[in-house]
């Protein structure tokens, strides 16, 4: 095997703008198992971006990025079909803005996938994610641009959603090298971008490499519960909200426990009016990526009335669900809650969030 | 429904000791399918036990302490099976800390399953996790618990395993109220644990109530970046080092990246010499949770000449790869690796972590 | 709840002619996961239409009719992209047969999946498969139709394939209530249908009337063996074959195992050159259902060249796949196998299957 | 690859009799998820056996016997812990039948699962299920045994529990090669086998060549109608029915189907009473083998008082819920069926089924 055999087919990112899907989700409404099932989402979906109250967050897990979804999610924020992103960090980091970067994810040979050429692979410095390949070299830039934005900060610590903000910073300073980018859209459309657990990515190998140099003077630090405190003023602020979930894990979790945070901070919020989730984990071993919406509920942070999940995998359902409200069209009317503005000190060095008159979020 | 009936039968914590299973495991050996490779996996996990040089690394992710494994994994601690745990937060918080703080899980009826009767749970503050109940007014006190040691600790940015100690500490001073908890063996036992996504769970909750009251004021904050380069350290000072994962997630990924981390902060170490996984996670999806641990070496992170997945939910793969290590009965003549020790500053400021001897840490 | 009201939105089966899918499955391609392997599949069953030499074989198992798949059969059927099928029983009889008399199958609210509601649909007489509900009242009628058929048959063993024929002359003689039916287009269109474990559905429940009414009297029986025989002889005359399995259970194996049997009988023939399968049941426990494509090349059953498995519930995949390759449009230039000519006794009594030339096949 | 280094380690049977499961099981009752629906349907099966009025029916679906299992099912037949079998042709012809004529199972090295090999294997003559591999010449042997067994048999349709019943008789005649078969201890011990889709296995390569020699001339059919009927009048003159299901597929829906079948023949009999089954299908396809049982009571087929499914893969769970019946010991009092005689005629030409008193039935 040669490298540059390897990597010569790039991923190639689905555009939902090319395909009205509208019939063909139509057509599955009243089919069953998952087909109904994905309509009743994108319906569900639909609704949310009808609803001008409601103030929508996409949760994502999984590879996602690389497997061609990335211009799905640049197009829902760009479009307003998103207010408010929570992520694995390797979606957000390792593929998008790599990507951004001039970095490429790259279709592998078949054969790849039966892992008895993993050892030649990274001999030649390729890594594999099940049939999709990466150039090591250059995830390993991806990371020491990490590690150069953390240096060039103020030490002190952070949001991921301040750090991934000023990663979409710098795309805008540096140039964006792709025409879709979920960190350059997202910055560009104050839509804040939340990575939970923001060490377990390339950022994480920047980060690291940042506080090693640092020693013991002041240093750039990720606050995970500044993340958890920041959405959870955005859902006290913004009552009304939907989820849309592509796979489980931490994002899932983080975004449906802002209901009950709010409430220990002594403000009851309703529950997620709306919340979809694609999965196919398996609801019998009782983990939480599986759990059903319905279980969510229980704990008080799901409202059950406009819950839908659909058993897909995610290149094939997120297509449909995000192509079938892009061609409804009805985010033409809907204005994109802008909430980093929201989130972000004034110049004077106060945080807007707790004064600020909703109208504000509502019309950037 | 009554909420007192709900809740009369409290989840019973399986015990390793009880149950010798070297013999059935065994009988598994040359069977086929997951009886094969769950024996497989267990001779793996023996063979690291008996490998002095090798660190041992937990990895847990799903509801794992809630489903009656907690004190699998105290016991795996106290009789030094296990070197650090890398855990998702709801594992360690709400559910370990939370029985040690006296409270309990309960089995629920096996209707509820259904989902059907999650809006009546939700009237009697009872969450429910797949077929288990736990009152929600008990988890309230165990976030304000968490908001009283963050309120108690000196502000400034602390990785998650710092505060988790400060949870073991916390129970040494106020007791127990349990035979068993993760928490409170590893505070005792200097075994680390790390949860990379630590707002994801009732510590979320504490820290954000913690960060609210403080509002411009210093405050605790929960460095991400640190904990992983405090994993790291701990991989760079002891090369050789085996994972045993149940489930995925956030800890699977974590814990292999301090390969990677390591040789970003310039220093080569070897892959993961051994790496066990169960998991009902499918490898289709290309997500990180069912990716298989060859795919992992292609990224440099383990080696695949001692690697097993297990495909199957975690309470009957769990006692039975356990049990039959600590029956074998090699862990009585291994030393700890009391890695908390190498990671803690001593008293004059200084970690002692880069100065240190290897043979300190081997003979604490 | 009131019968009517849930039986009052019928399932509407996927017309693969109003969509054309074509592009969105060719922007497919080059993402990955399912969406790559199923812009493959969808490739591999159009270059099986293109190859004329190749007669395809078509294997159902799941609830595939009932969920709203009936009329992309049925139009694969007519479209000449398919030469015989074998499939489960209740696809056949249960869910097209039972429609081809009039009745249909309804759309299930949705909390009757929680499985809370079975006990008052069976006083309702009605049946549940997962979203969707059949009126048990229905389905009596549907056995005994069954029933009257095996009753004007000459009492002899029969294969699935000669009975199942003689359903479609009853439509054919009684009239067809609906549109589309597989049972009906195939013999029209001269496609043999074996379904291996007859008596699983609703023909055992006729077949039982019968053999029970029969007593000791000379009575039609059901020879499996026969219709692996027959299936083997397709295969011998016409040894280039493509399969396209949707789900797996005993429609994959039985349609696997003709390359072996037609060895087994002296004759040398090719494994399957094209081989598609739809499934979700996981490649781990060892079964059939979820073993890969390659295990089968083992048992010199089917070719690795052009082989693809695609992990998605077959609602969302079946429609894409049939739908590209029906507007691909390379069946327009197709000749049908019209195999059950080959199979059937000529008038003077002797099957021509050995003797007559390939080409009376080709052209019938 | 040499052929001889690769059959050189055989699968080695579970044992039940050698490992007192009962503590362990005992032990997992108040766990959560698998562990303690897996006590449960231990549970189920021990009160099943304890029920004298019950009769018991093993359906197998999967790989099972090449997987070790052989010998926990021949035990429970022994031991009286079952009075019928329904299964897939493989695991009883193929694989036990198979290994009663002196050929074995072999564990495959671990690499084979890749795939990369199979084309090795094919050359090899070895067949590879999964981990598993089988010698493909063996394999062919055993057809032609089956052949030989037709063609002394007097030509007519049979019922493949009749044609099973002349393997019984043949190993009994010629000698068992191993010291537990399935097909002897049933034979043995009057417990029918049925395998519903008996030609979809090696048994379907002996019968085609059976009748292909045969062409014209009368000869051996496998009448699945009979089958159906066979099981049916089982049930009616034994209403009280538990069913322990390993896998779904064709043995769940024939075993289930029974209920119905005798209310078609005019007599009303209760649903299956009990009803357990273990496997790792997912419910959401719709499809029969992973839906509940739950949903099988909406058909009237199976009563929910005593039902669980397991989240296992078989090899786990079987080993650990017979296990735990075989040391509680209540079979050790119980009658065993004996329905292979109610089913045979009697030496007079007469079917003795519906005229022989119950009480024949139990006191054999």
């Amino acid at each position: 095997m040669r490298k540059a055999d390897l990597i010569k087919t790039p991923v190639e990112h689905f555009d939902i703008t090319q395909h009205n899907v509208v019939p063909l989700v139509e057509a599955m409404r009243q089919m069953a198992f998952s087909a109904r099932d994905l309509a009743r989402a994108a319906d569900i979906y639909d609704r949310m971006v009808q609803d001008h109250d409601c103030g929508i967050i996409l949760c994502l897990a999984g590879s996602l990025i690389s497997a061609g979804l990335k211009k799905v999610f640049a197009e829902a924020i760009r479009c307003r079909m998103v207010d408010a992103v929570v992520s694995t960090g390797a979606n957000i980091v390792d593929q998008d803005f790599f990507e951004a970067l001039g970095f490429g994810h790259y279709v592998g040979p078949e054969e790849l996938r039966s892992g008895m050429f993993d050892a030649e692979l990274r001999e030649l410095h390729l890594d594999r994610i099940y049939d999709t390949l990466i150039d090591e070299d250059d995830l390993r830039i991806c990371d020491d641009t990490i590690r150069q934005i953390a240096d060039e900060l103020e030490p002190r610590p952070y949001s991921s959603r301040e750090f991934i903000k000023s990663m979409g910073a710098y795309l805008e300073r540096k140039g964006c090298k792709t025409a879709d980018s979920i960190v350059w859209e997202a910055y560009r459309n104050d839509v804040p971008i939340f990575c939970p657990a923001f060490s377990d990515c390339s950022a994480g190998f920047g980060l690291v490499a940042h506080q090693h140099e640092r020693g013991e003077r002041a240093k750039v630090s990720i606050d995970s519960a500044k993340d958890f405190y920041e959405l959870t003023q955005l859902k006290m602020r913004n009552p009304t909200t939907g989820l849309f979930m592509v796979g489980g894990g931490v994002p899932k979790n983080f975004a449906q426990d802002i209901v009950v945070a709010a409430e220990v901070l002594g403000q009851d919020v309703p529950m997620h009016k709306y919340a979809i989730q694609i999965t196919v984990a398996d609801v019998r071993d009782g983990a939480l990526s599986g759990s059903t919406l319905k279980e969510a509920s229980s704990w008080g942070k799901v409202d059950t009335t406009f819950e839908q999940m659909v058993y897909s995998e995610a290149t094939l359902a997120v297509p449909l669900t995000f192509g079938f409200v892009y061609h409804r069209g009805h985010w033409k009317t809907r204005t994109g809650r802008r909430w980093s503005q929201l989130l972000e000190p004034l110049a004077d060095g106060q945080t807007r969030g707790a004064e600020a008159p909703l109208e504000l979020v509502k019309n950037p």
